[in-house]
């Protein structure tokens, strides 16, 4: 095992990788059904071809590198993560797990190790939902979760659907079906991927196990009040949707502060009509994002959010409504995968720790059906799906070791 | 006094001069030194000419209608208000005040009245300051407030000064001083205007005396934070800019309240950056305007503003600045003046109330310099600044009626 190797080969397949942008000199864009996309994946094949795997691209655009074990009628271990990425995004989100795979799987050749199950390294397509405001589309698909009502109903800002866009990217989006696997077939999936948060950068930790995935509810709420003159409306005779949206929007991160837990609460979004300084706002729209492992958190913060709106408007006038526009639930991944990873971290003198992932990722459609495990690396500042987005290689290094061994004892 | 036919020839008059609008079917738009500008003031002349005035313009635009006392030694009594108008306003708005003088004026010569005063109706250009940013120009301009290099800095939305705005209508720009007056030759300044906000229309009283026009503090408030994902990042390490500017705006109107005395507080503009529903906002804009009759009451309230920022810094992070945008002291008007109107109300039994004035006006210009004083009319549900403004004529007829008496009495 040789760790210079391991890190050299991973900078290396990244930074050629990094090309295949729409967006050169301003980070990675890289969206589903695209040029970037195709380029990047002929070189990923490449390379999986280069690791001694052998590729087939599957009629959702997902690509599988697989090294086959001895016994084939046993269930595979399926490792990998996307390639595609947001708007001005990253060069590691998706693409670091990726990469960890074709090297785990290229140790595993190198060490001379007769699999008995087939290691297959997927790297799925269209997991940030960017381009047509879904997303993991390539993890659904090989669960057989996408119709073909999907692929027509999800359209890109062009108004391209996801068929067309298929189409023109050379699939025949009418076989989609034939992505979907038999999942008895498939033992487990492990998901190395950067943290895209600050916990692991601050804490020092080498590595992070996932235990679980949020669950994310998401909403836009509209506030109505009367547009009025802001100087000769006296304050008991105006119905002030600023007011009462903040007064809302001020109190939702101390309720997921109360929770603890891991819950977070979040408004990132917020517009106000007129938006003149000298008059007074008849409508504010906000979003809420509440996430949680716990699952009746995220119910609970909902519900007093719905509870204070209803005494605000009461008390100053106006109305509201709150459009859903995400629920997921909190998925736990596979406990004993996890004891069986924290053992490796022990054996390898990684220092790492227990953590819940706030973001999305393939593991989080995948998890509610199969066994399932992440492996975190540490996001530098945090930072990611953005340009400066940067993980250390010599710590996706230490994820491909520890997955190296879960894979070994797996067999 | 034949109320049907004051309220007629406002009727006539007012609709008459509804044509001059840059946007038809969209309000009253009649920006300063505008083609609409032009011909508004060409036909308000000849509606002077009509009643009976002799006509000047000055060199800042203004339009004085004479009506010669038998004394020219004595200080003239000035009536009016302006006859710009904002963005898709409406038709009352300035013109209620300046056809409410030609009336008052058209009243008097009629009765036969020999005034020893003479008295001038007033037609300002350029109070609401909406093409070029600033306001008060003519009312100013009379007072000698506006400077050469004013018209120099003052530019519009195309990049046009004011100075050349002037040259394009036809005025010669550096004549402006001579459109200020010996102060002293103005005995007093009366304005007619809609109320623009609900009070008179709620309380179902007929005109409004105003003993005060408000303060006004303005500021632009940036709070800045650190943009993350709204997922991976948890609360304790998260610097919200959205957290700290909702508590800070959230409270604001409370602060107003708790002073009563009219004051009044507004955030109308909110502004986040990056502004996406699962990002943590680095940047939010939030404007605050404060106004009261008390400027003690508008400095207290900007205090605790700067307090609650420091606050809300100090515990999460984050930095602000306030960028004061506008600050006006308050003007009380002439108690002698309104102790005659409220004398001249029961007289002729109108239901009256004292109030004070939110918006800014000429009368908020001259006021700091001369005796002024104001009457309001009521305003339809409030409306103003916008194409349903409304106001009922015969209202505006009494206020024509006890400004009469008013400048009978000041001969």
């Amino acid at each position: 095992m040789n760790m210079e190797q391991i890190t050299s080969n991973l900078q290396k397949n990244l930074e050629a990788l990094h090309q295949y942008t729409a967006t050169p000199g301003s980070g990675t864009t890289r969206l589903p059904f695209t040029k970037e996309a195709r380029d990047a994946v002929d070189h990923i094949k490449a390379m999986m071809v280069e690791a001694g795997l052998k590729t087939r691209e599957d009629d959702a655009g997902n690509i599988f590198g697989v090294l086959e074990g001895s016994d084939p009628a046993l269930p595979v271990l399926m490792t990998g993560s996307h390639f595609d990425t947001v708007v001005n995004g990253g060069n590691f989100d998706g693409l670091a797990g990726i990469m960890a795979g074709i090297e785990t799987a290229r140790l595993i050749r190198q060490s001379g190790t007769a699999l008995k199950r087939s290691l297959v390294v997927a790297a799925f397509c269209d997991e940030e939902g960017m381009r047509f405001g879904t997303g993991y589309f390539g993890s659904k698909a090989i669960l057989g979760q996408v119709s073909q009502e999907d692929l027509h109903r999800y359209k890109d800002k062009d108004d391209v659907s996801i068929y067309q866009a298929m189409k023109a990217y050379g699939k025949v989006p009418e076989e989609l079906y034939k992505a979907a696997w038999d999942t008895k077939n498939i033992a487990a999936f492990i998901e190395a991927h950067i943290e895209q948060g600050p916990v692991l950068y601050q804490s020092g930790k080498e590595l992070g196990l996932v235990e679980c995935i949020v669950g994310i509810q998401r909403y836009m709420v509209t506030v109505r009040g009367r547009s009025d003159h802001a100087g000769t409306t006296p304050m008991d005779m105006r119905i002030d949707a600023v007011e009462a949206a903040s007064k809302v929007i001020s109190k939702v991160p101390d309720w997921a502060r109360e929770k603890g837990d891991g819950t977070v609460a979040t408004t990132g979004f917020v517009k106000v009509l007129p938006g003149g300084m000298n008059i007074i706002a008849e409508e504010v729209q906000f979003s809420v994002d509440v996430r949680s492992r716990n699952n009746a958190n995220i119910e609970d913060i909902v519900a007093k959010i719905r509870a204070e709106l209803d005494t605000v408007c009461a008390r100053n006038g106006g109305s509201y409504a709150m459009d859903g526009k995400l629920t997921i639930t909190p998925v736990n991944l596979n406990e004993s995968m996890l004891v069986k990873l924290e053992h490796q971290c022990k054996n390898r003198g990684y220092s790492y720790r227990r953590m819940i992932s706030g973001a999305g990722h393939d593991a989080l459609a995948i998890g509610q059906v199969l066994n399932t495990v992440m492996v975190f690396v540490p996001s530098k500042d945090g930072r990611s799906h953005c340009p400066v987005e940067w993980t250390e290689y010599r710590d996706i290094a230490k994820a491909v070791t520890v997955i190296y061994d879960l894979i070994l004892e797996m067999q």
